[in-house]
């Protein structure tokens, strides 16, 4: 089975690169990959190396590199999925199965409805798990390009980023939101796509009106109703489904 | 927010019904519904009830059945999923977000490359602990059919029942498997579908063999490889959706 590992693209250089600590370990200790053997490397930039080993230590591997690609795996489509986190790990899932089926970009959102205590450390924290979350889940997927994770977003600073996609939905219970069958009918020519899920409880009406006068269209998910990841999953597998980016 | 309950089908009477044990207590101690109140239940045959409360006690509750409607948000077609039992939790998991997207059957899957080590005792304690999933993701999707949770199945078991289906997919890493973009092109009169997801590593050759042989169509899930337990979910979303069970 193909692995893919990773190294931090500052650590890339002309023709060699370094792979240190924990993922140096990992090749070295556990898989034992020795000196002259050829490995698979990703910088999550969008870079893919063929790299022989030249030295493997416990904490650092250095490595000749004998090819490059770009951009292996990734979708054509830019996706960025703003979910509401909810609680424990549900947000840590949306991100690893989010990034195996293509989406390159997460906001971990907060909403009125939902219920985060999070103080300024324990966001760090956090953020350095999801990030740790997407770059393994990356490997798994043999793509070539980390997710990006960003800041805690409330939704009103979310809607002043609105403008910056070409195709912005949301998940919706109502019934007059439009059926998810009618993604197939958006041009896909169009390639910036926002999907917002909001929380368990749904987001109050004065966030929808809000949500629909900055132009986003509401997208009903069915009337199974879904928890908030399962729904920020499937609404993202329909999406990438639809333009042609998944299977 | 709307919220079912569930009740054991061979407690449902003419026109009252008895929830029994940790249900009645989550009714009774944690939500506090009293005498008098109207609830929602569900017997996981497809009956949906609604309920006024007669009496209740911490450990039994006695309804009287007000009205009664059928097969409540349940998808028109009848999806099954065998899915190759993942490490750790990882069937749960199947089992929770099958459940809320509308599969109605899984069968839990041994294949050469699925690690379980399952005896006897511990294989009926998985049953019942995933039974419970089901029935916790039932009531959260506003389901009224528990889906139906097979017993531990080895492929060559699962290819001799092939034949009770309309059609049979599986998901496969060759090039030469379908597009998923070809499930657009199945009849949607075909009713009774199974969705057969492998391990980690893959079917063996000789698997493949089997199950095209047996008439099962690969189905390629795309070029970033999916966890197994992410594959068996998009992959069922995908075919409700194409089928219009899905939003």
């Amino acid at each position: 089975m193909i692995t893919f590992f990773y190294v931090e693209p500052e650590n890339v250089g002309e023709d060699n690169l370094k792979i240190f600590g924990e993922e140096a370990m990992h090749i070295t200790t556990v898989l034992r990959y020795k000196k002259g053997e050829v490995i698979e490397v990703v910088d999550g930039k969008g870079g893919k190396y063929k790299v022989m080993i030249a030295s493997a230590e416990k904490n650092l591997i250095e490595g000749k590199i004998l090819s490059k690609t770009l951009l292996e795996n990734e979708p054509k489509v830019f996706l960025t999925l703003a979910q509401s986190i909810g609680k424990g790990m549900k947000m840590d899932w949306v991100i690893e199965k989010g990034t195996e089926i293509g989406v390159s970009s997460f906001i971990p959102l907060v909403t009125l409805r939902t219920s985060v205590p999070l103080g300024e450390e324990r966001e760090k924290t956090r953020l350095q798990r999801w990030r740790r979350v997407a770059i393994s889940s990356m490997k798994q997927s043999l793509r070539s390009v980390l997710p990006d994770i960003q800041k805690i977003t409330s939704l009103d600073e979310l809607l002043l980023k609105v403008e910056d996609f070409d195709l912005v939905l949301f998940g919706s219970l109502d019934e007059q939101a439009k059926k998810m069958k009618s993604l197939a009918r958006f041009k896909k020519t169009l390639k910036k796509l926002l999907v917002i899920v909001g929380p368990e409880g749904g987001f109050t009406e004065e966030e929808k009106q809000k949500l629909i006068q900055a132009g986003a269209i509401p997208v009903n998910l069915g009337k199974r109703r879904l928890r908030t990841e399962t729904a920020g999953i499937v609404f993202c597998s329909l999406v990438l489904y639809e333009w042609r980016d998944l299977g």
